[in-house]
C-alpha cells in the first residue's frame, strides 16, 4: 500500500455530493456519496450486497437506495429495509459497508481505514477554504499518476520555472534560499524574497507601486494535502517569514486523494484576501489556475508512464526536494505505524 | 472453468453462418465456420496449422479454405489439399482441428469437448424456436459478463420491477408466489397469477376484454439456456399451471455461449402461436424485445464490473435468486463429472 | 529475450532524427535521439535520472538538453551540467544512460547491449541505401508484432501469390524452384526465373519489348535486415544468377528494430539503377510500395493476435519458409553467443 490508512480524505468538494448518488473509488475501494434530506452525507461501498450492482446506479427513496437490479432497499445505515420481494421477511443482517464521513472546509471528508478509530478531531486543517474575510475557488482534476508525485511537486515550487514557464513562472523564484523544516508531521518549505519587484498577478492585488516583500511557504500535512501561503507585502510594511498580513495574501490548497496506486483524484483550489467582491476576478482566475495544474497534470502523467517503462530505474533525490523527501518519510512512518496499530489489534 | 465441457453450444443463428467464414471464439477457442456448398457446416480452429493466421482471413475455393498468407488450402475436413507452394507433394497430415456442428431448432450448435463422444441426440431442445404454428423472432448481442450472470437474470423474473421499469415491468409480478423445481438437469421457476388484469401487450394479443390467468414459467437447460413460457388465458377458459393452450402463448428463448470468463455470446428471441402472419408484428416485437435485454445488458456488464473491482465481495443468494442458485449447482455439478470422465479417459 | 542483444539496430531515418528529441522505445529501453550543432546523433536513454520526466518532452540548449520538469541539464555525454536549482554546485557523477550511435546509409543505428564493445564495422551493410548511380526511396511503420514475423515474411517470396494478390503477386512465381543457402551469419533464398515475361512493373523500367531473365534473391542480415535483389535483364543480355547487372535492377531493403517482444518498427525501402532522375516515379514507387507493405502489415497484426490467442499452437514450417528456419536458427544462435560473453564477463 503506498498509502496511510485510518486516516481522513477528500472524498469530493461538497457541492459535488447531493442527492444524486456520486462514485468514486477512494483508497482502491470503490464507494459512493449521497445526501440525506437534511443535508447529511451517506458513504457506501459501491456494491449491493445482493448481487454487488454498483449502488450508484440505483434510485434514492428519501434517505435510502433501491438497488436497480433487484429492488434491495438499503436504508443510510447501510441495512436492509426492504427485500426484492416485496412480501419476503427483511432480514437485517444485510448491508453494505458503509463509511464515517465529515463535512468540513468546503469538503466532503470519507475516513479510510477502521471505523471504529474515526475521529473528527484528525479531519486535515484546511481552514482557509472556509475562512470569514476570505474567498475561495477551487476544482477537481482525475490524475493518471502516483498521489506522492503530486506531492512532491507540490513540495518544490523550483518546477515553476520549467513546467509553467509559460504562466507563473519566473527565474527570480530560483535564486532565493530554501528553508525545509519538519515540525511532528507537518513538513514546511519557506521562500523569502525581500525587497523584489512584484510579479504582474501579485502587482495587480496589491494596487500599489513599489518593491514588495514575498514569500512563498508550502505546508504539507498528512496523509495527502498541502497549503501553499502566497503573497507580498509592500517594503517596510513590516511583512516577515512569520508574520505577513501587511499586504495581498493567498492559500493554495491541494488535497490528493489516491485512486489506485498510480492514479488520484486531484482538489485544489486558492483562498484570497483580496478582490473579495469581485466575483469576475474570481472565475477568472479559477480558469488560470486551471490551467496552470493542467501543465503540472501533463507532466506527471508523463512521468508516471515513465516509471512503469523503465522499471530498472529509481527517483533521484537532490536538494530541491527535501520537501518531498521529508513529507515521504513522514508517510512512511505513518503507514508502518497503522500497520503496527493493526498488528496490536490482532 | 466456469462452463461445462462435453456438451453443445449454440455458434451462431442459422442464417448468420454462410459461405465467407464467420469468426466466434467459443469457450476460449477462436473458432471460425462456414458453409459447403450443400448448406452443412463446418468448424475450424480459426488458425491455420501452418503460421496461425486466422483461417476466417482466408478465400472459399469449393468447399476448402486457402490461407491468405501462403496458400495452404485445407478441406472441410480440415486436411491439407494443396501446399503454398504448387508443387510441393501435399503432406496429409497437415490438418487443422475441426468441431463438431450440428443444425438444430434455427441454431448451428458446435460441440466443445471431446469430439469422439459428440452426441446429437444432447442438443438443447429448444423447440418452440422452430415448431410449425408458432412464429420465430430473435437476435444477438455480445455482452461483457459472466454467461452465469445472465442465466441469474433470467431465472428470477423479480428484476422486471427495477431493470424494466420503462418497458415490461409490472408491480403485480412481484406479489405472487414463486414455485421453483429440479426435475434432473431441468430447474423449473413458475409464477401463475389467476384472474388478473391483462398488461397492454398481452390485452393486444388475446383481442379480447376480460380478466385472464397468466403464467411465466422459467426452464433452465444444461449447459446454458433458459426457456421462458409465457401468456394469458381467458379466466373459466381452463387454462392451468401444466397445461394452457387456451389463450395467447409465447416462448421466450435464451442461449448463452460462453466467449471467456468474464463474455458470452447472448442469442434470444420469441415463439409465439397469435399474430402469426403479422410480420410488421413481428418486427416491432423484435425491436421492443431487442430493447428489453439491452436493459439487462446495460446491468449485467455494470455487475461484471464491479465483480471485479471488489474483488472481497460475493454474490449472495436470497429467495428470489432460488432459480439462479439451483441452476448454478446443476452446472458445477455437470463440470465436475465431466472432469471425472476426462479423469477416468486418463 | 527473441532479440540479439550486442548488436546494432536501426533507430530512425537520419531525416527522422533532428534538432527536437525523437522518442523511441528500442529492444524495450524508452530511448531518446537528437542531433547536436555539429549533426552528430546523441541516444539516451528517456527518462530524466532525477525524476523520471521523459528526456525528450525537454528542451535543448545547444548540444545539451534540459528536463522540462525542473530544469535539470545534460550534455550530450549524459552528465549533469546544471542542478535544478542555479547556485547548486553540479554533481557530476549525475547522469543518463546514453548509447553508442552511428549514422550509415541514410539510418540512423543504435548499439543495443554493452557499450564497451559497440564496433561500427559491425553495422549492416544496407550500402544499397546510400550507393552512388542509385535512386532511394523508403518509408516507416509501426507494426505490431514480434519482428521475426516479419523476417519469415520477408525470406519467403510465396505468400505474395496471396497477400499481395491485389498488387505485386504474380502465379509465376511459384512455379520455380527455390534455392536456400547459408553462408556464415547470412541466409540466401534465390528464385531465377529464365526467358519469362517482364510484369508491367519491370516492363516499363526496361523500355525494351521481349523476353527476360528474372531474377529475386533475398538475403537475411544479422540482427533483423533482409535485402532483397530484384530485376530483369533481356535475354541474351548475359544475366546469371551470380551477376546481373545488363538490365534493370532494384534492391528492397527491411530493416526491422524490435520495441517489444510482440511490436516492432519496421523500416523499408528500395534502391533502383533506373529512372534515376525521374523523382515523380520515385514518388509513386514509395506510394505503392508502402500499400504492399501495408498488405503485410495487415497480415502480420492478424498473425500475432492469433498467436496469442492460440497459446497451444506453435508455428509450422514447410519447405517454403526455409529461409525463415535458416535465419531464426542465426538469430537464435546469436542470442545464445552473446548469453555467453555476458557469463564470461561476470
Amino acid at each position: 500500500m503506498t498509502w496511510v490508512a485510518n486516516a481522513w480524505y477528500v472524498a469530493g468538494w461538497d457541492h459535488e455530493v447531493d442527492q444524486a448518488p456520486l462514485a468514486r473509488t477512494i483508497c482502491g475501494v470503490p464507494m459512493m456519496f449521497y445526501r440525506n434530506l437534511d443535508r447529511s452525507v451517506v458513504a457506501m461501498r459501491d456494491a449491493c450486497p445482493h448481487r454487488l450492482l454498483p449502488l450508484s446506479l440505483g434510485i434514492r427513496e428519501g434517505d435510502s437506495i433501491r438497488c436497480r437490479y433487484h429492488g434491495l432497499k438499503l436504508g443510510a445505515d447501510g441495512f436492509a429495509e426492504e427485500m426484492p420481494l416485496k412480501g419476503d421477511p427483511v432480514n437485517r443482517r444485510i448491508c453494505v459497508e458503509t463509511f464515517a464521513v465529515a463535512e468540513k472546509h468546503r469538503f466532503v471528508w470519507v475516513w479510510v481505514g477502521e471505523r471504529a478509530i474515526a475521529d473528527p478531531a484528525l479531519i486535515p486543517d484546511l481552514w482557509p477554504c472556509s475562512a470569514t474575510g476570505w474567498a475561495f475557488e477551487g476544482g477537481y482534476n482525475h490524475v493518471r499518476a502516483d498521489y506522492r508525485l503530486m506531492i512532491d511537486n507540490l513540495m518544490d515550487l523550483t518546477h515553476e520555472t520549467h513546467v509553467h514557464a509559460g504562466s507563473i513562472g519566473q527565474a527570480e523564484l530560483m535564486e532565493v534560499p530554501i528553508d525545509t523544516r519538519v515540525e511532528g508531521d507537518r513538513v514546511l518549505v519557506s521562500r523569502w524574497m525581500p525587497n523584489v519587484d512584484a510579479p504582474p498577478f501579485w502587482r495587480g492585488a496589491l494596487k500599489k507601486p513599489g518593491a514588495v516583500d514575498r514569500w512563498q511557504i508550502c505546508e504539507f500535512i498528512l496523509p495527502s494535502s498541502v497549503i501553499i501561503d502566497v503573497g507580498v507585502a509592500p517594503v517596510g510594511a513590516g511583512a516577515t517569514i512569520e508574520e505577513h498580513d501587511q499586504g495581498v495574501r493567498g492559500f493554495v490548497i491541494d488535497s490528493m486523494t489516491p485512486e489506485s496506486e498510480t492514479s488520484m483524484h486531484y482538489f485544489w483550489g486558492m483562498a484570497r484576501n483580496f478582490d473579495l467582491a469581485d466575483t469576475g476576478f474570481g472565475k477568472r482566475f479559477k480558469r488560470a489556475q486551471g490551467g496552470v495544474f493542467a501543465e503540472d497534470i501533463v507532466i506527471l502523467e508523463a512521468q508516471q508512464r515513465s516509471i512503469e517503462a523503465n522499471p530498472d530505474l529509481k527517483l533521484q533525490s537532490y536538494n530541491i526536494d527535501q520537501g518531498g523527501v521529508r513529507a515521504r518519510q513522514i508517510i512512511a512512518r505513518a503507514i508502518r505505524a497503522s500497520a503496527g496499530v493493526r498488528d496490536a489489534a490482532a
